[in-house]
């Protein structure tokens, strides 16, 4: 089926010229991200190996791509990481190889043998949660892109969420809403001096005193809490934020899962999301956030857009260096009714 | 790393002897599941390339199998599939090409002939949730086992999870705690004459009212419900259960998403999980299930062991037809809190 179709066919359902396309399936760097996309969406809708001519001037070896976590199963949104990656692949003809590592330092070291065995022509190395971390051995020979991670001396090109950019969104929106004093459960058990250096925590958490500074409103310690995220720490904190003498009218939860225990603790208090508290969340698990009623308001961490992202740079650089070039990606707001 | 480790490492570090080891590594049929997951489980602690050896004796091709999925990415444990099948395919020295179709027959069809070119020597089919497909075409020329979905002619080789066994279970376990009026919110949202050829739906039905049946407790066709699964639903026919002039004092949930909502409602009641109603989810998606308060006692569905059974039956055929077996594996209990 993929000799039936032609450029101008990709052209025609993109709504682009066939330069355009041209350029897409060469990676040149001179096309807007906008008509890419449509470019790729057209190559993925109509035919899966546009670019054997493309691929075969290039030379390249082995078409394949090697996706390397350390544990993606326990994270279903970083599954998309790998839907992401995939798109692109397709779109360039190249297959993922993927591995989990659950972890293990052994295993990953023998994933990433595999990959030189096969000749991977790049990898893709993600991380279960957004955090600094160390390569395996043998994979600094290949070209790797780290997802969601990231090296802490920034010799390798990682895409990262953009944490700061998710806390600052996530306090707008409640301030937006008319919301004055809006608690946070921060994702922690200890206070804010022992800190670990995860990104999520601080970034969101300087995200959310910007917002409110920029709004003129003060940052009130006593509205900021950490929980370990078990439930009974996360019921705990929302009960005694609701029994201050001047309590929330908004609770900012560290992730869907504290919204969840969040919703329980309101409820049982008698209190009705949101008009008696807004409530937002941060991750967009599916199962939770469409599956709680009111649906929950929540930040969007950017999987599919990081593995697009990681992917394409492999496939702009076949052949050369990469840059070690390090990529924020926007979490945005996805509008439900919990706010 | 992999010339280091020898068969009587594995051996002692199994608990087996060597001959045990070999067997595993020829996939000869008579090693105990047990034996065999030791075996494994050693292979994947030591080493990851045991098998070069045997491998080079079968003259095996690509050492690539292929997994095709419709759309892993929404369900969140379909995951542990992949790496059930990728933890056997490992042992043997395979790799696993995993590609998600994203329901898009074309896609499918793309990924089929992608598996064609690489030369894969096996391929896992697997569907996002339990139901009759159809195969994408080209793949009944390769070695094909179905993963968590089935052919309704029953001709090519499929692992399933046995619905029955888990509705059976489930009732089971609110039987034992005491209870005898056991409410179902089933899933789907019309009346059980409509109900589609779905097995997760009418295989826990049967299995629900056959725990009943051996247990001389009646079926009252009032306690069973079914859900479109919307949250509203879920806390409408919570609400009505428990507004029945006898309600139950258990309420057996589709799914824990189902059950998620069902403690909501219970709490907006002012009744407590389990001191007034007990509830069981099904499914086990962690981000719920240990996420509740109380932890939610639901049933696992076997994900991993899909994935490990599908790549072992693999493993076991190479080189010869695949007999078209159907297997049934069981969804246990996870017990926490809220029985």
């Amino acid at each position: 089926m993929s000799s039936k179709v032609t450029i101008k066919e990709i052209a025609r359902r993109a709504g682009v010229g066939t330069t355009t396309v041209s350029r897409v399936l060469n990676d040149h760097p001179y096309v807007s991200a906008d008509k890419r996309q449509r470019v790729e969406a057209a190559i993925a809708a109509l035919d899966y190996h546009p670019s054997q001519t493309a691929r075969h001037l290039r030379g390249s070896p082995s078409g394949l791509l090697g996706f390397l976590t350390d544990d993606v199963a326990t994270t279903p949104y970083a599954v998309e990481l790998i839907r992401g990656a995939q798109d692109v692949a397709w779109a360039h003809n190249m297959v993922l190889l993927v591995t989990d590592s659950g972890g293990d330092e052994r295993v990953a070291e023998a994933a990433v043998s595999v990959f030189h065995e096969r000749a991977v022509e790049g990898i893709i190395y993600a991380a279960m949660y957004h955090r600094p971390v160390s390569l395996p051995r043998g994979l600094s020979d290949l070209p790797t892109v780290l997802a969601n991670c990231f090296l802490e001396d920034g010799s390798a090109p990682a895409v990262v969420p953009d944490e700061f950019d998710g806390g600052y969104h996530a306090a707008c929106a409640a301030i937006e809403a008319g919301h004055k004093r809006i608690g946070f459960i921060n994702l922690w058990e200890e206070d804010e001096s022992k800190i670990p250096p995860y990104p999520a925590i601080y970034g969101r958490l300087r995200g959310y005193k910007q917002a409110l500074a920029d709004r003129n409103l003060p940052f009130n310690e006593t509205l900021l809490r950490f929980s370990n995220q078990t439930p009974r720490e996360n019921f705990r904190h929302t009960r005694e934020l609701m029994a201050l003498p001047e309590p929330p009218s908004a609770i900012f939860c560290g992730n869907d899962k504290v919204a969840m225990n969040c919703y329980s603790a309101l409820a049982e208090l008698g209190l009705r999301v949101p008009d008696d508290v807004a409530v937002i969340g941060f991750d967009n698990i599916a199962h939770i956030s469409e599956g709680l009623l009111p649906p929950l308001t929540t930040m969007q961490l950017p999987h599919y857009e990081m593995g697009r992202w990681a992917a394409r740079y492999l496939m702009q650089n076949r052949g050369s260096a990469l840059r070690p070039v390090q990529v924020a990606l926007p979490c945005p707001l996805v509008r439900r009714s919990s706010v």
